[in-house]
């Protein structure tokens, strides 16, 4: 069947709003959900798995309650290249901190970050980053931090494209998103990034609300400052959210086992491991990337965002995979932010 | 204006849905949301705050998004004395799983509980809460733990009432979440107890889904069993949902501030603290047990639901206090289960 036509199952109230504004009466839209998607076996995966679990009185039909879907954020949803954005966030916070904190000009990896060497700042390796993070993401209120994080959204530009980083999601994603949650699909985030470093923004550019938002997270104390109460957050590691965390997050916040899950990378193996393992119908997918010329090309090499178990796992057991170069029509959205 | 005149204004599809069906087109429905509640200043100040906050237009109007409530659970929903539900759950798994530790007859806190002494059980203080906790929640897979809690529920009854656990909640209560949420309302419990301790009949009983419970957890361990990935419940605490761990978890869970809080003892205090200092209008709302004929009455000594800092704390503030005994006209409700 060409997929031009499929017709959606609208199943939301503003779905259902918008195909009554523009098909006429009694004639079905032959609108297309994911017209950044080119027609292919991955395209129709995709829809193939929606129409399957969203008709009513099919043995493989699923309650709107249990169509939980959970995307990974870096790598998945946006770009993680060169480095991961949050890394990037916390290298402009030494340096808008810099002036406060002159002992950094000899500390490692303070010194490397301030020097422009962001390589030598991360040799360090977990030790390193962890310095990083919690040097610029602890010790303010939730609130505070929240703000930090929405100006430099706002203002910081990827260090290749010149875009800003809320413009280095990838579109093919927004659509799909969307597609799901019109079906019915409550759309979360889950990510190894961190939580409040998500929720700023993630609304406003993925659709996504701050509760429907799973991530690493430092340790935050409950306080009363001059009689107003607030979180504040500490430099302790509270819950990294990456590979056996991803399920153990999953059933914690959300307490139901998602079928359908998106992901990108090892860190993603047992999300994807944990949706396929439950009952009826399940849809796991990968996105690898293969574009070096409109994006990056890299998987089982890359320091950032590896791609190597999960790969051999999905060919095994037939998950499907988004070859990006071949896939996708585009990349970024038009708006270049 | 008399209570029963007050207009509900349904914003979800099912209120709508029930509107049409029930109305006579240009009638109001009359219908009292709240019919458990005696007519008096307590029922006017939550149904006076929903109107204000669900009127468009208004200055105090909410957006459906942000009408966050959060009730806790022991206490606020269902009864807590003579002990918590949880407290009988595991002594109950201790007499079913004693066959299978010979060694509990001479060690303390399990010898206590399998002589029927659940006083001297729990004169080991939290230490023996714990032991007790761990013995019986840890060491099998979450569903495991799922299945083993939804059969206690079915067939366990309350030492004093004969009923089912599922039907010592308090009708008011349900009838409360049910108003907001036809006005709205997103209902998360917030509570002391184990997360997964509430999720299996959480749903059937408030209508409450697995995603908006919030509770105190013992850590899990992602494993592959026989090929098949499980999560493996631990004997080490994970994250104690009490007094100022609620704003916490509240806010690492969910990501907003709550917009009305509902809570019974000074567990809650920081989570209606924490729901008070936002800007706009805020409901907080104690439920003081003073019926000692129809349920129980305690408050400042009790070692079960101690409501002593709270109470003056909600007086000064003019926080709302429901006196069981006067505001309330049932209970429990009439189906004894």
């Amino acid at each position: 069947m060409p997929l031009t036509r499929v017709k959606l199952r609208p199943h939301s109230r503003a779905a259902i709003a918008a195909f009554i504004a523009v098909a006429p009466l009694g004639v079905a839209s032959p609108a297309d959900p994911l017209p950044s998607w080119k027609d292919g076996a991955t395209k129709f995966a995709v829809v193939a798995f929606v129409e399957r679990v969203t008709k009513e009185g099919s043995p493989d039909f699923v309650p709107t309650a249990e169509r939980i879907a959970t995307f990974d954020n870096d790598g998945t949803l946006w770009a993680e290249q060169p480095v991961y954005s949050q890394a990037m966030f916390a290298f402009d916070r030494v340096r808008a901190l810099a002036a406060q904190h002159p002992e950094w000009n000899d500390k490692e990896p303070f010194a490397s970050v301030l020097r422009g060497d962001l390589q030598k700042a991360l040799a360090g390796g977990e030790r390193a980053v962890v310095e990083l993070v919690m040097a610029t993401h602890a010790g303010m209120t939730t609130d505070e931090f929240h703000d930090v994080v929405r100006d430099w959204m706002a203002t910081a530009r990827h260090p290749k494209t010149g875009r800003l980083y809320s413009a280095m999601v990838y579109q093919p994603m927004l659509e799909l998103l969307a597609y799901l949650r019109a079906n019915g699909f409550k759309t979360y985030i889950v990510s190894g990034g961190g939580i409040e470093f998500m929720r700023p923004w993630i609304q406003r550019v993925y659709g996504v609300p701050p509760e429907q938002v799973i991530g690493s997270s430092i340790k935050t104390r409950f306080e009363q400052r001059d009689g107003k109460p607030v979180l504040v957050r500490l430099a302790e590691v509270n819950f990294i959210d990456d590979k056996e965390g991803k399920p153990v997050a999953i059933n914690q916040v959300i307490g139901r086992r998602p079928i359908a899950a998106f992901g990108n990378s090892d860190g993603d193996l047992q999300m994807l491991q944990w949706t396929a393992a439950g009952p009826g119908p399940r849809f796991c997918l990968l996105v690898h990337h293969t574009d070096a010329e409109r994006e990056w090309a890299y998987d089982r090499q890359s320091p950032v965002g590896r791609l190597d178990r999960a790969l051999d796992e999905a060919h095994a057991r037939g998950w499907t995979i988004v070859d990006m170069k071949r896939d996708w029509k585009v990349i970024f959205p038009d708006a270049k932010g």
